[in-house]
């Protein structure tokens, strides 16, 4: 029956708290519609959007660029200007108040920070194209970011979060990631901090620490390893972790960002000398991915505690990027239940990916 | 800044027990991209499938057909040809065992049951064509297999659902539903029930029962209504709700599922006499959505209760059938924090389906 070779199985992480089901026989189901993939070709350079450079003015208010009042930006951080959540005011905190707390209904009013990091001044460029270092500084903006929205009482989390491509969710195509501080802990990161609780309770250990699985890594560099995670929600998910016990992306320092052997810059040796770090393992896996599944839509999540941790919560909490590839959709069994079906075992996709050469 | 006039809001449902952010700006956005949403054209009517009368060889063997043993059946429920879960023996209850549970990893065997219920015998029938007694009929054929599937004591949840159109998911163009039998209580199933439990803890009322709201009512039947929920996680979802505390789908008795008056035979005597059950109700929602969002892709999911609730459970839980149509997908803020961004307020979804002139 199960036609895949292995048979069904269903697998709960501890690190995610959340039941998956792996079914190799569903990836053989045929579809009587056509292609759902619209193919994501590299935009027409000559394309011009209100992310382009020289376009700032079509977009709403700049809150930093790097380098700092350059005209010749290589990112910018903006307001979203169609914001899910109203704009805190930055010179009050008004904590959002309980409009209509009867049993049935809780209402908190929608203020936060809805912000657009503009990952590259040109439209024809992915975030995969960019250098190490240059994505390095992707992600040291989201970091200052953070650092800034961290001063609000009223925010609970920040979501750091990047779309690719329509099936993806992109609206837009210029390359970019957004970022939404939200006044409450969102469920999948409660139950993400359940889940790690519960296991250092039972073995006083981090269940990310632990997440090793010779069969499930993928690649690793000098602070980072990449793995397929034990019950992946969906096919080739990776996971990049931080080999330190770290529980806020925020806190990560430029060194584990950037590559430490600054000197070095052909592609090939990055590779050789393992001299990548963050920068460099995202680059990897997002080039791995694009090459192995043909550019395929992707979202990334940096999966990290809330701004208020209490101490003790320190020592079983450890963030890491979550990247998927958008290949098979939804139905209504996932909206029905929250349980996701996947067709690939991790240990499979590992397989898969620690082997795709990249020149 | 919220240009959609009213200002963005977070709620909090007591039944589903999850935040919703609602953001009538984002309802603005602009898309460089093209439209998103396939069209659903009717199919061919002279397009052929596996599931079509005659093609009976190329399924999965059948469950059970209406009427019994007739050539020219109205419905098949059927074995999934590629089962996310291996069936298991009719013969023996097998507990699905626990495979692998040191602390960092909990695996089940996959096993349970996944069918598919044919609808119609023709190709180019959608639901919403057939006449409220015959869509009475397929949700008879859920509940007389959900009563045999309740017998196996290692099957814990019952998950019916349909997907309708490419962004819902649907591989199949033919009218079908799905139902997946599963060893587990799924999480958003869990959560409900934490939520009404919670609820009836604090007010002795049933979360659901209490759902009411003048301003959220879309339609009723004598024995159903149908409203836009205080925090509906899609624009215009729609619940069905039983207006008999009812824990669970399968306790249905015939009257509710098929039209009181069975002798009224058109459709315009059907809605001036009110005289439509969830049959009627049902066809009468997806039709107001047809009209209203152009065909849209939808879902729909039975949010039952766990086979084996307890006595002091069946207080606090209810029953509904939820609609949600497919309009703007999601991306990675919803797959990281599980929250989901809503462009449409339920009293302003409710207030436009209200309206819609069915003839
Ligand atoms: N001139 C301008 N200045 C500033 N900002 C501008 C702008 N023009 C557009 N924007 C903003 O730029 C963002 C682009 O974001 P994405 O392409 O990643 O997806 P979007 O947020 O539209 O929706 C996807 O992601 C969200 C969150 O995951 C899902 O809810 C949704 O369904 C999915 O399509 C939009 O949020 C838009 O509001
Ligand atoms: N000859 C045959 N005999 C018997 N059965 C046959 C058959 N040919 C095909 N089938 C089955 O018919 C079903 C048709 O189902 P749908 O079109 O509703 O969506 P599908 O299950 O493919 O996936 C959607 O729904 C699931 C669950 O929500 C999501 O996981 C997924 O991403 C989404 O695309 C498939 O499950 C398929 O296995």
């Amino acid at each position: 029956m199960a036609s895949g070779g292995r048979r069904p199985q269903l697998r709960k992480d501890a690190v995610t708290n959340r039941w998956v089901i792996f079914s190799p026989a569903r990836a053989k189901r045929p579809s009587d519609f056509k292609s759902k993939s619209p193919s994501n070709p590299n935009p027409n350079p000559n394309q011009k959007c209100p992310f382009c450079i020289g376009h700032e003015h079509e977009c709403a208010p700049e809150i930093f660029r790097l380098p700092p009042d350059n005209p010749d930006w290589k990112i910018r951080v903006i307001q979203n200007l169609y914001p899910a959540l109203a704009r805190l005011n930055p010179d009050s905190d008004p904590v959002p108040f309980d409009r209509n707390s009867d049993a049935n209904s809780v209402v908190l009013e929608g203020a936060g920070f809805h912000d657009v990091v503009i990952e590259s001044p040109l439209h024809s460029i992915h975030l995969s194209d960019l250098s190490p270092p240059e994505i390095g500084d992707v992600l040291l903006a989201y970091r200052t970011r953070i650092r800034q929205i961290a001063s609000y009482d009223s925010i609970k989390y920040v979501q750091v979060f990047k779309n690719h491509g329509v099936s993806a969710g992109a609206s837009m195509s210029h390359s970019h990631s957004q970022m939404l501080a939200l006044p409450i802990v969102p469920p999948v990161v409660s139950a993400r901090l359940d889940g790690m609780k519960e296991y250092f309770e039972k073995t006083q250990k981090c269940s990310v620490c632990e997440v090793q699985g010779e069969d499930r890594l993928i690649d690793s560099s000098t602070h980072f390893i990449s793995v397929a995670p034990f019950a992946a929600t969906f096919p080739f998910e990776i996971w990049i972790i931080p080999r330190d016990h770290s529980p806020h992306f925020h806190e990560i320092d430029d060194e584990k960002i950037h590559v430490n052997n600054s000197d070095t810059h052909t592609i090939a040796q990055w590779w050789t000398l393992q001299a990548v770090d963050l920068g460099g393992l995202l680059k990897l896996m997002l080039r791995k991915l694009s090459l192995q599944l043909d550019d395929p839509p992707f979202n990334f999540m940096i999966q990290t505690s809330p701004l208020e941790v209490n101490a003790s919560d320190l020592s079983y909490s450890h963030w890491f990027l979550q990247i998927v590839p958008q290949l098979t959709g939804v139905g209504g069994f996932e909206i029905g239940t929250g349980c996701y079906i996947n067709p690939v075992f991790p240990e499979e996709a590992a397989k898969v990916l620690r082997e795709v050469i990249v020149l």
